[in-house]
This record gives C-alpha cells, sequence and structure tokens, in this order.
C-alpha cells in the first residue's frame, strides 16, 4: 500500500484524515474500513469500530501495529473491487470514502514521528565532507553508525513551501530514504529486522551549509541551527509499505531542481544496511510504532558535492523509486 | 507553583494527573480547579470546564498558555485557603482534591516535550573535554551556543530504576537545568525571552562514556547510542515556575552518590544565558509550549571530570535549588 495523510476541507474546518493510493484516488482508510465492515460483516458500529481499529491519524495508525495494517489492506481490497464496477461509495455515516487524488491536499505521511535518527551511510557523502575538511574519513565511520536527531517540530509535507532560514546564505536539499518502524520492539537482531518496518519515504533534510559548518566542523555535538528551522524537513508523498518494496537496498533516488537532474543515486550505495541500523539503535533502547530513521544523503545527494546552491524560488523535487516524488518551493520571503 | 505530574491507581487502571505541590501536599489541578469554579464562580459544566481549561496532561496544560497558569494559581490560592481551615475537599464529580505528597508516585514533570535541545554552555565542562582530547576549545564555542537534541521516548521520572546499557563500563550522569517554553513564539528578542519560559526543571542526562566518545571524537555528528537508550533522561521532581525562580542564573547544584556529594555548580557559571540561548534557537523556528533546552553539564557536573564512573546499583541524586533533587538507582539486571 502507498499510505498518505491528506486534509479534508469541511463546513467544520480542516481535518487530517489517512488514506491509500488506489490508481488515481485516495481511499479514506477509516471510512473505507467503516464501509467495509458495515457492508461485509453486516456490524452495527462499524463508524465507532473503524475509528478506533483505522483512526485518521496516521501516528495511532501504525500504533495498531498488525491489526490495523490488515484492517487497512483488506479495506484497499474491498474498495478496489467497488472502484471496478464503477459503483458509488458512501460511508455508514455519509461521508466520502473515495477522492480524486488530484483534487486532495497531501501532508506529510508522519507529521509527527517519535523520534527521526538520521543516519550517516553513505561512504561517498562522508568522503566528501572530509576531503572538504582536509582529513580522512575517521576509521570509526566504518565501525559503528553515526547520526543526528531530527526536529519533530519542523515536518512539511510535499507542495508545501520551504521557508529560507535568514541567517543562511548557503541552503542546500538531502535526499534520503526514511524507513518508519511499525512494530514495538527493543534489542532486535538484524534477521528480524524488517518484521518491525511499517513502509519507507522519502525526506529532504534541508541545510543551512555555512551555519552547519560552523557548528560541526571543529565542535563534537552535531547540528542545530545547520537543520533547525521551520520546514526544515520535508517527508512524502507517502509511506510504501515494506510489501510493495522489493528490495530496499535497490531503490533508484533521484533529485531535480528547477527540472534539470542535479543528484542520481541508488539506495545500494548505503554502506550501512537498515537491519544493522535497527539492531543499533534499538540496542538497550525500545523503538516504537511511528519511530523513524533515515539512510542520510548519497554521494552527490546534495548540492554542496557540487558547490551548488538552491536560489529562493527553486522549486526542488526528490524522488525514491515506488515511493513517489516530494516537490517544494524555496521561498525567501516568509509571507508567499 | 511547583508543578508535577502524578499518578493517580483507580479501580478504571492507572491515570496520569497534574498537580502543584502545596506544602507536604499535592493538589490535583484539573479537580481542584473544578473544585474552584463550582464553589467560588458557582458554574455548572465545571468538571467539564476544568478538563478543558487545566486538562490533566501536563504538554495539554502547558499549551494552554497564559490562562492555564492563571487558572492553576487561582486553584492554588483558592485550595491553600480551605487546607488551612481544616476543611474536607471533594471535587463536584466526587473525585479527591488533595494528596499527600509522600502517598502519591511522581513521573517526570512533562514526559512528553515536543523538543529538547541540550546544549553546552559551561566553559569549564568543554574545556575540560577538550583537554582530554589534547585540543584547545574551539573559538567557535564562543561564537555560536552548540548542543545535541536528546531523545524524547526514553524520559523518566525521579526514584525510577536507570538502566545500564549493555554496552556500556563507562556510566556517567550529567546533571543539568532545563528550561521549559510557555508560550509559542519564533525570533524572540533576548529581551523578552523569559516571558516564553514556563518554568524549570533538574535533567539527568545519563551518557555512556565508552560508545559516546567513539562516536564524538572523531565524527561530526555528535552523540546517538552515547545518549538513547531507554530511561537516559530523568527529569524532575517539578517544574518550578518561572516567577518562583528569583534568578536563573543563580541556581546551586548539586549531584550526590550514594549519599556523597560528587559536583557542586552554580548556574551563574553558565557562558551561553537563557535569553541568548531562547534567542538563538528560536531563529527562524517556531518554539512551542512544550519544548525544552537544557544548561549541559557544569564543571565538574559529571563523574568523568573526575575519572569516577558509576556501578550497578548506585543512588544517584541531583539537585537544583528552588527545584529539588531527583533520585534514582542504576540498575544493571533489567528485572528488579
Amino acid at each position: 500500500m502507498k499510505l498518505v495523510t491528506f486534509e479534508v476541507k469541511t463546513s467544520l474546518g480542516i481535518f487530517d484524515r489517512i488514506g491509500a493510493i488506489i490508481k488515481d484516488k485516495i481511499v479514506d482508510l477509516t471510512l473505507g474500513y467503516a464501509t467495509y465492515i458495515a457492508e461485509v460483516d453486516k456490524q452495527d458500529k462499524a463508524f465507532d469500530m473503524a475509528n478506533a481499529l483505522v483512526p485518521p491519524s496516521m501516528l495511532n495508525f501504525l500504533d495498531g501495529e498488525q491489526g490495523a495494517m490488515e484492517a487497512a489492506r483488506k479495506t484497499v481490497e474491498y474498495i478496489t473491487g467497488i472502484i471496478s464496477q464503477w459503483k458509488e461509495i458512501e460511508a455508514p455515516n455519509g461521508g466520502k470514502v473515495v477522492y480524486r487524488k488530484d483534487k486532495v491536499k497531501l501532508k506529510a505521511p508522519l507529521p509527527n514521528p517519535r523520534l527521526m535518527v538520521d543516519f550517516s551511510t553513505f561512504e561517498a557523502h562522508i568522503k566528501m565532507g572530509c576531503e572538504k575538511m582536509g582529513v580522512d574519513v575517521p576509521k570509526e565511520w566504518y565501525e559503528i553508525p553515526i547520526g543526528y536527531k531530527v526536529n519533530l517540530c519542523s515536518i512539511v509535507g510535499t507542495e508545501e513551501p520551504i521557508f529560507w532560514p535568514s541567517f543562511t546564505e548557503r541552503f542546500d536539499y538531502e535526499l534520503e530514504l526514511a524507513i518508519c518502524i511499525g512494530k514495538k520492539g527493543k534489542d532486535i537482531p538484524e534477521e528480524k529486522a524488517y518484521e518491525y518496518v511499517a513502509g519507507y519515504s522519502v525526506v529532504n533534510d534541508m541545510s543551512a551549509r555555512d551555519i552547519e559548518m560552523k557548528e560541526i566542523l571543529t565542535m563534537p555535538l552535531g547540528p542545530i541551527k545547520g537543520k533547525d528551522f521551520d520546514t526544515g524537513t520535508v517527508m512524502g508523498p507517502c509511506l510504501t509499505t515494506h510489501d510493495e518494496i522489493k528490495d530496499p537496498h535497490n531503490l533508484k533516488m533521484t533529485a531535480k531542481v528547477n527540472g534539470e537532474f542535479w543528484s542520481r543515486a541508488n539506495t545500494k550505495d548505503m554502506y550501512w544496511k537498515i537491519p544493522r541500523l535497527i539492531s543499533h539503535l534499538s540496542k538497550d533502547q525500545t523503538l516504537y510504532p511511528g519511530c523513524m530513521f533515515l539512510s542520510g544523503t548519497p554521494g552527490e545527494g546534495c548540492g554542496m558535492h557540487f558547490d551548488r546552491w538552491l536560489k529562493p524560488g527553486d522549486i526542488v523535487e526528490l524522488g525514491i523509486e515506488n515511493i513517489g516524488i516530494i516537490r517544494n518551493q524555496v521561498v525567501r520571503e516568509k509571507s508567499l
């Protein structure tokens, strides 16, 4: 499934909903599941049960682990069948179940992760960084995965503006694969790691290089303001579930700026693989549904590799095979 | 006020509540406010209104900003008056309003902050670290506040066990002042910074030094597993509101291990002051109620300064003047 969070405007205000993409449609998973249990199992209380098992918030949905995911799958199968017969669909409460994809506003699929660790897994990127600093890649980089944690208050979705921080003149994107945990666990062995993965998304980890370099070149604590500013983390367009990704270590990654390819990469070049990252992070540390971690940016996965920098007005499109493309405009003025 | 989160066991299960300490008592702020509006303003719907304005979750309460804080203050005044007359107090819904402090289990006052940035503000601590690395303090340390972000899934309260991570042999505490934001804002000028502070707490930022050093000595992204493990961040015992702290830059800080003083320090030695940290962090970045930041550990504020390390079974007590003491036992085995 390709799971999304999308916005619905109503006379009672704007609501976030979770959905699944079916071709050019998006099915509201909560109301879709209510329709399914009302019509297939002939159950009363379908609306209340759907809100409990397939709640309209992605974090609450992920908390339902395997049971919620199975309910979503059944919903997609059921609705796909009805759509193919050209039947109209209305939920038991009178709500709309199916939307035209091009008519809804997507948000970050998981706007409020519980944790987001951005790992440095691509050797070519750390090599480039070390070359610019005039040093070799430290041997420790090959011994233990390193990274930093993302500010969880600044996550936005595709098509939202990225605001240019007033304190930078070297603004850059970073093209990254996001992995979302779907099952609570601790001390997870590598061979079981994928059981804990709900799915994958694309992240743009926007970076203010001038201040980031000041923070990390000579000091040991990693970036803060180099990464932390409103709209600094874009996630989307969907969360592709693990079963739909044949091999997460063979996914093409691309970045375009104003339609021109700046980056082409592949997740196969991750030196640190996903099972090892999960095993490492979960050592003596409980991972919960809705915890995420990132691949870091690949070789040539950001403008810094080419000494090319974004300008106000630029359109940045980051894509990963089988997930999709996030597209955002960089905006200098804070009023659009 | 000294605000707390505490646990109440009922026949319907265990609930978290927010309270304020009044001498040897804790008043349930939600039910206390319901009692106040029911008896003073003679209002119907007191229980529902209290749950809306002074909700029993600290994060939701802080989201109410000044209005919620004023309601809490009125509640404390009102309940203090009743207690002094030795009157019994029962909430409009029949609930218990006042508890004996020694009978309740405290939790971290804010168990789920939205953000927690741990700044390096004490020159003596960075000097010690740099000396151990055989380098001078970088000039950049004096130009820009640095820090890293805390894993928000591992926060516990006073008297809870701290589990020894299996991967470390150099386990250490860090004695830190926590500052909690109580008002949403961005680009906050230094002269207005304290308007955005809800209050202060004590944090123990537990550190696995061996793996932390491997992560940060030669690599630029800061600590992950050196700090990230279950129960790795202790917060408590309360959140002392800003009005009760005469000068946050003149607070005595102490650490004891098994009753012996290991650390004595004072927040006056923070090179980076709170208004500057708020101004810096909020640049192009919205701070929300429930965002927190930490002072980092002072000179001699952790065992590493003396090459002294914790052992399984040790009792660690960290205290800051006008806030209180957090007391935790370090436990090697995961079953107590």
